[in-house]
């Protein structure tokens, strides 16, 4: 696999576009003729800050987000915002939370730490094999949180709940950008960028401003969303590097026509693997076709044991990552945006005939 | 200045070394031969665990740095660890602080909100030119902390205080890798990557194994170091192209001859721009030469009229990043490792130049 470029399906750092890669290789000693590398330009440098105002008009451009919304980059992840949300809006009280996988459960962890978490709704019992269709929610409740897709149990939500005057939190990180939904429901969504928007070390926060108006001001500068509302992403020295790639990479999206055409795209890949795999005899899903993940395709091969040399052969064939989560096993292709439509027929392809030499 | 490179005296994110961003550019497409790219590469891969194993290696032997001490790679730069150290160390107690300019008293800010803060020192009454030389320190002091290189103001520590039992921690982002220093005495430094190792998004943090084992347990997981010791660093998604660059940068230091190399090629530097701008009636520095710092040399023009005028000409003759930071102005010229020593007599250069038409 030396000379070819592999499919990349790892689950995050994922693929990227190659068209974006092969500008930012080709600028990288030289960004925006400056004659230095994006990586050597100061954050505070107008060229920086172009870059920084690009990105947000694009986001909101993409996602139809209105002025009503405050456009972050912040650092940390989605691992960060678990801890920094209910530092800023729980804070002693009570907060619903829908329990969907690994991930909602992340969060519900730390929130513990800050207040009273409610479990609105749960799928616990089945395995995370589905999105909760009933929920408890409180009326008193801070906010409820939800995880639009769960990257490790291959799930995602297709109908959002409505949570009337309870602002709603979403952790988007394996899906953001991948299809439409209405900004309006949520008071903030955010997203790790290693996905769908760029490479790691960037975390993209969109929050309403109402809600930032009600943070806890007694946290540490770093941690007040509103430090970084009023310095527009620029208190500190942010990831350069990571946010001039996500600007490249929404460039990119708007090419292929915008999220809806990024959306066909990945409806369609989504339907080629996941009709193969309900076709078949010798592969099968974990997960209930109603809630199944269009960006995380969680699979199994009836023969357990066949499983390892699946992912090997895969390997050795140019098709990495499909290894499933050190937690859970299994096999799992991750098809973000990135994943070009050949990349899934290939695939295809490859357990087919893997299929006939072991079924 | 579109077709020269020019030299960046950028505080930060700043110059790098031009075979480090050359290698970079080269292998972009194409990590460690897996026809990835290094944004694109999982952080749970052996070839970047790799990445994060050599560079801890690397930074050992560089700064002579014991197993009692782990090596960590963070997020947030060192605006985050203001909060975190006093989170996990101060925790309603007490602590020293040493005041020696701008970034001494954003981590004293932060720490307030945490315990009791006792400033050991200061040396704001003669407007930060100068590095206090009594201290009074509470023997009862959870830790001291001090800020080794003050990047705004342009003053660094030459010796540092002995402590005795009390834990010696160290801001050291913009003079880390850029001299020899007894490790020992310190139970925690921190650094963010973006002067002297690499570009930003990445915040390196040594700690003691001691001093880890007594933090407060009671925080979100994030923001506790032992998660990220028991981790290895990779609790979540790091960013993994900063680590990388850090990775080559940390190469070239050992290149060059390791950190006394370095440091010998940090002393003639300044040493050329502090005797011209000593020996000049034109330019004049703003700090003691006792304490001036040998990465942000800060001075003025006798007419201040004449600076910005300065800065724009210096632009235009491929001089960048010369302005002094906003809320101090004047002029600073950054010249951490990879500034080589032909930029900083081409300045000297300029800067007579200057003098004669303008004096």
């Amino acid at each position: 696999m030396k000379n070819k470029r592999p499919y990349n399906f790892n689950p995050g750092p994922a693929i990227l576009p190659l068209e974006v890669m092969q500008k930012a290789q080709e600028e990288f000693l030289n960004f925006n003729n400056t004659g230095l590398s994006i990586a050597e330009s100061s954050h505070r440098g107008k060229d920086f800050e172009g870059v920084v105002q690009q990105a947000q008009e694009k986001i909101k451009k993409i996602l139809n987000i209105s002025d009503e919304y405050n456009i972050l980059f912040l650092q940390g992840g989605a691992s960060l915002q678990f801890g920094m949300i209910p530092m800023n809006f729980l804070n002693g009280k009570n907060a619903d939370y829908v329990l969907t996988g690994y991930w909602a459960k992340q969060a519900v962890k730390e929130a513990k730490l800050f207040g009273q978490v409610n479990i609105a709704a749960s799928s616990e019992d089945k395995n995370f094999s589905v999105i909760p269709e009933k929920f408890n929610f409180s009326s008193d409740a801070q906010y409820v949180h939800l995880t639009s897709n769960e990257t490790i149990h291959g799930i995602q939500w297709r109908k959002f709940p409505d949570t009337g005057n309870v602002p709603l939190i979403a952790d988007m990180s394996s899906d953001i950008i991948s299809r439409r939904f209405d900004m309006n429901k949520f008071s903030m969504i955010y997203a790790g960028t290693q996905k769908n928007m760029g490479t790691s070390g960037v975390t993209l926060v969109i929050l309403r401003k109402d809600l930032a108006g009600k943070a806890n001001p007694n946290l540490t500068t770093m941690l007040k969303y509103q430090t970084h509302i009023e310095k527009n992403s620029l208190y500190n020295t942010p990831c350069v590097i990571g946010i001039y790639l996500t600007n490249l990479v929404l460039d990119w999206v708007l090419k292929q026509g915008g999220l809806d055409a990024v959306e066909k795209m990945n409806n369609e890949k989504a339907a080629i693997l996941y009709d193969y795999i309900d076709s078949s005899n010798f592969y099968y899903g974990l997960t209930e076709k109603t809630d199944r993940s269009k960006m995380n395709v969680v699979y199994q091969i009836k023969d357990a044991a066949a499983e390892e040399k699946f992912i090997s052969e895969a390997k050795a064939s140019g098709f990495i990552g499909l290894k499933g989560h050190r937690n859970l096993g299994h096999i799992r292709a991750s098809i973000y945006n990135a994943m070009p439509l050949q990349g899934v027929k290939d695939l295809v392809s490859f357990m087919k005939d893997f299929a006939k030499k072991n079924g």
